[in-house]
């Protein structure tokens, strides 16, 4: 079928006014916070101590680096980076837990250089199964895998304890655990942090880590308002539930049921650090109306940068934003 | 020119709640139904008796198939296919008229299985002039055919009678007429089916058919509300007419007001058979308010199947739903 | 499916030096002469005089313009412009007989009226059917239709007698005799032209009209080595026929066989007309060597601007190249 | 990122009551009329007097063709064509001053003899820098670029003074006032005329113009309430600010209120002459809303030709009625 | 980034002439056999009896269906459809096994009627893990899951013994012995079926069934020649490898090791199967080539169906002809 | 034009085995050096000292950061960034000069910390006029500009000396010669390095400055063996000089000359510095044939990262080598 007219429109969601007011339709399910509390509890039971291996020294010469094992959900071995400012030492620094957008795993430590240049340790948590589209990955999902849509959107999205986002929402919230508990790390003054689908990590793994968080930075968050997100773009990766569902019709009730446990918008009420948000007004792969569904629902401090020509990728100059940001409350 | 931003949203077309009310703008021509009257008996006058052959009975065994020509608007001969199922001898049987989307023809008999290997006759209407896309099609639409735009659309766009989609549902009408004639059929038993344009046909012959049609199958249904589809989508075919209308601004209101004489969804007015529809409510070709302009019309016992998160392509779990409301209702 | 990777080369034709002697493997249909000789002679006998009216003299003030109707293929009526440089009387002019690109008409005189601004008298033949697309058009195609592709392409492709493309042509043919008889018109110096469409249609009626054409400019003609255009480009109007026979597939050796007998590579060896064509190295519509293929069957004094970088769309330069031609060899 | 579902709407704008009493949101800055009276008076300072050569006389035989050059903005040399009616010798001449659409520039005298035929003489003004996507151009922008887009609509956009279109609106009001002193205009019956960026210029020029202009045609006019625009349209060149914007955040309020001095919406107010605008209600590049914008600013006698079906490509048949505007009042 | 211009050629393949010879360059892994006796004897060994239950019978009426399960690679249930011509009782049919194209599952038995229409016994094999983007499926993949791309493809690709697609066509071999062995089967009378993916999985299971499968249709076959084919076409799903292994280049050589055990025209040398093919020559997801190195390779009586003009789409014409091979050969 | 069939190649370019042994076909204009060395002198001539301010202290703590302005070509003033290790003092370093990809300025210092975190100086150089698209600049182009495309690569095309691409190199050999003399340089110890036009700009820094520059990194280099390029791709930044070149035909063969004088591929044969480049055989922006045709003139000692199914974008993993080999030469 040829589309040849028509266009679409770049402030595609509510008017400005009306986001900044904007509140999720999605009701919490009842008894959320036990129900994650078992998966949680479910996760620690099967973990293992954290394995970590300095990296390549001999190429990363002052920075420290160190490939990270660690357990998340199902007791799956997770990877991650665990990387040190030059001459830092054995020294107990504030730490910024990293979580990685959609598609990608940990990279490599050469992408996560500049907060042990300014002074920090990051901790960087691997995607479970992602890692195939850009920056490798190196973690395994271990969870068999009923009929889906190619992706993890709709990954055993038929139940809340089977679904692939419930898992990766575990991973990030034993990370941040476990970061408190790494050699160098000042277990007072965390951060977590990332963007898209690494935002709403930050998001879910600050409101499930509670006061051990003191610092949240989430970027054009995914994972927000999961039910107005799917009728509102036809964009990968909200747009895999809905072409799922398009022919899984039987499914729709089981799977609307599912993300509401896993909806960050929803999880996001129970945020007590200092949040850094941003959003982008004509951002079309997570719309801003879901963005400020999250960020209206936190009640702990809180900014958002507003980008009103942007789209889904953050300009450069909101790193120094948070660098900033970073600077006067970790 | 180039696009490089903004969101087509899924859910485009009105809020579900609007859309279950939602009633057509367009206005009646006056004496309709006169006019419809006219079309059906030139149609008569000009007809000569269907003939049938078996079609390749060493290769289809024993699948009844038959290759049948019939007259259809301006005498024009309309080709089809007559199956049976196995071992059905002549037993009268109850019968699907079945209409083809657009740019198909009535295909091959493969395509056609289902309802004889059920236990139901059917009877395809090819599509003049179509089945140069992917089903091939054997009828030829023998009007001349003033300046139009590539596809079927806007032949004779300019009256009502001069109009190509006139034709076709001239053809739609009197092959119930003629089915209902077929040895072995239950002319008390018909029922009449298709998606998209075929399913706008099967609204106006069930519409044009009066009480001969006891069950009419509507999926997605094309040829409905002419007025608003062409101002809502940019997909192809509804899409031909804006197009077409672009450069030829002075044919502007004749198109118009041709259209209204062959909107299914005035038709639907006059349906009396047992109607089950289908909508997608991201359907970008036939969009959701559309169908409910022509299911909002039926005055007889119907139902719709409201598909939240498909297009234009109706999931095979609908074909089961079809044959459950054919097994309890014909 | 979805395309992620993998580049269109724009030069995907056959290397310039092979261009330049590429010659067509298409076979001439035998007895090609007689058969056209047929089809002239068989509208030439239902034919009815041309028709002129002024056209509009109270807007086109100065510019003498006359809306024309002649008879075209199956005598039907075929509409035109004749256009007359502002104060030239009934003095015999040079004239040039122009055809339209594909899905246009013949459009409004004021598209028309550089050439009359120099000093020539021009015949525009509207295109019959076609007009839907930009340039409107005025004539109607006669001939019933049966199943095609959206377009022209494919109208009765399965005999060369019932063929669209054979029905064109014959106008085109025609255009020039009727030119020839028009008041006004210096028949010992007849040009044709167009581009594209219009190309093909001015090297077919150069090469049907014998010596009546003394100059034929023909840019990026399509209509040209069809049965190796068709495997090199998935552009419309080309690809209409491949897409039709696509699923057509038992047609495929008639249709191929049709192609030949209006192929203007083959007709284009009949031409005496001084000739200037254009080919663009990066046209995607109408492929470079298909464009070479005509010229090089040329055998009367010829010229071709080859244009490295351009696609089908012919620069505006060309246009005063064509202009001095036609002032030096007309 | 990959889009897979929704539908581009192509109604994507306001409905029609609203749109023709839609008002521009966006204010004037103070002092819009002694800013603008400065960068003319600059402009009138730096200049040097027109140059005209005649034009290859041996190839457009009784057209009058001159290649002109002027001094716009800065003192910029801008090139122009200079056409006149066969025959017309030094006959004071109703004149239409004409500007082109974005991209292109003066092109060739081909393209501009259709009211030279018709009795008028043309002033074609080149567009600086422009002249590399379509038609050619000849004429540079002298001004330093800073960091821009790919395009013209961001150089110089952190200033008023700076901005590219506030020199491009300059060259358009002085290309008035050099016209009107050409040899053979007669300088009381002036018309300005374009489409998209010519329309946008048009409007600026008949601004800024004052009572010299006597006719304005602009379609489908771009450079028109920006500030809408460039939220409603994702396709260039509008888009080129947004994309420009997303990234250069620290930008946003300075481009917004350079925008502010170059909005022909606003310039629109001073317009005194008769006015003929169009609209096409589906056009994506030039958003129906804004043309509006201008529209319903201007109180001069005023028409707009509202196309329904239309895109951002004007149908031939408005040639026509643009001319017997003309005719009726110049 | 954009791109403009340039043609995608529609025969990018060799040129026919070349097609009917090529051989695949992909060198076979040493004791292939062996190491694919070991895949099917671990997963016999880990097998449950297959179970029936009927399906429906009060909506399919005189058409036998039930919703079967067994057990294939690592033991996972499989689910699949059994169909029987209406009225025929236990008596032993000749039965064909029919795989499913890539993305979907086994559908709903609506689906696969022609074939018990027309007297044939089916077995529908569901595809582990697929189902989600059309026809819905039923069956989980128990593998863990490493890095992958989005899609099944690079699902454990690493190594032979843990890439998908080795249990996907166990699954394929261990439905021919199900098969054989259910109810009213006639196990001298077995065929295997399907398109694409379908044909890929056919053709492995005849390789790997031996003897047992009489009859093998495979359409457009996917799963043949990797190593050239993801080399040739950016269209998924071959492009999911390519583009798996952009960024994770390290992976390269495993990756290209493990395609040398699956690859379908490496088994094609061991079918014994009467064997009836399909290729378009315009088919960008299955390039011709692939198909042609598969076909090649095959010394069993075989026939392969050339279309000239077609895509990944197979014309419906083709049915007939697998319809009636099967009457002569089943 | 609507192009609906074909497939485009990933390896769309020479096989490789031709590749590693493909030379350009350009020939180098005589007295390239002398015309080089003019180039270079009258840049010197005007340049000012180099101004260096320390950015942001407060935000980036340990980490050293200075917003540099230097004098390139014209004299113009060049914005930079300086950035040293943590805890660096004025120690003299290995230093990196580092060049931005097409569409991009100089970005924040967020983006280059990995080389100081890793005890390497970098100096990076803003690009003229660029900065627009994604990553910010600062830095002006002082030069008029006559009619272009949109972009920078065809800004005074028509002669060396007005080309944009002249002034860029220029840039980037003085940005050399900058960085040696900047404090805390160890001017014994420079490499360059850059991706895609940082590449581009990498090997003509490298050729430029002799035995200064004794380590050279080029990622999929741009600006190479332009005359193929343009030929070969239709993506930008290549494909603007062919789209400018379509319809300003008479521009051809100035164009082409110009691209000599500027031709990485050309100029690599003067590079000293030991080097690194990285070639994606699916890269369809800057095809592999042209990276080879720079790869192949260099005689210095040299390595090739051949990228088998990766296009533009260059994977992690070679991040990490780069850094190892900096680490063994620098």
């Amino acid at each position: 079928m040829i589309t040849r007219k028509g266009c679409a429109v770049p402030w595609f969601d509510l008017p400005e006014p009306e986001l900044v007011r904007y509140r999720t339709a999605t009701e919490e399910p009842e008894g959320l916070d036990d129900w994650w509390r078992a998966r949680l509890d479910e996760a620690r039971a099967a973990a293992a101590p954290p394995a970590l291996e300095p990296h390549l020294p001999e190429v990363y010469g002052p920075l420290g680096v160190w490939d990270v094992e660690f357990s998340g959900a199902l007791g799956d071995r997770v990877k991650g980076w665990y990387l040190r400012p030059p001459g830092s030492g054995d020294e107990p620094l504030p730490t910024v837990v990293t979580y990685i957008g959609y598609g990608g795993g940990r990279g490599l430590p050469t992408e996560h250089a500049l907060l042990p240049a300014a002074g920090y340790a990051v901790f960087v948590m691997d995607t479970r199964g992602q890692g195939g589209r850009w920056t490798p990955g190196a973690t395994a999902d271990s969870a068999p895998a009923g009929p889906s849509h190619p992706g993890f959107m709709t990954r055993g999205i038929t139940a809340p304890e089977t679904y692939y986002v419930t898992r990766l929402m575990t991973d990030a919230a034993l990370a941040v655990e476990v970061a408190a508990g790494l050699p160098g790390v000042d277990a007072a003054r965390l951060a977590v942090s990332g963007g898209s689908q690494g935002g709403g990590l930050a998001l879910a793994a600050a409101a499930l880590g509670g006061d051990r968080v003191k610092v949240c930075h989430a970027d054009v968050p995914f994972l927000c308002d999961f039910q107005r997100a799917i009728t509102l773009t036809g964009s990968d990766p909200y747009a895999e539930i809905a072409s799922f569902l398009a022919h899984n019709v039987h499914l729709v009730p089981a799977a609307l049921d599912t993300l509401r446990y896993v909806d960050a918008a929803l999880l996001a009420r129970r945020i007590t650090a200092r949040s850094l948000l941003s959003v982008g007004l004509m951002d079309e792969v997570c719309p801003p109306s879901t963005v400020y569904a999250a960020y209206n629902e936190i009640t702990a401090p809180k900014e958002i940068a507003v980008l009103p020509f942007t789209g889904h990728v953050v300009p450069q100059l909101h790193a120094e934003t948070k660098l900033r940001h970073l600077r006067e409350h970790l």
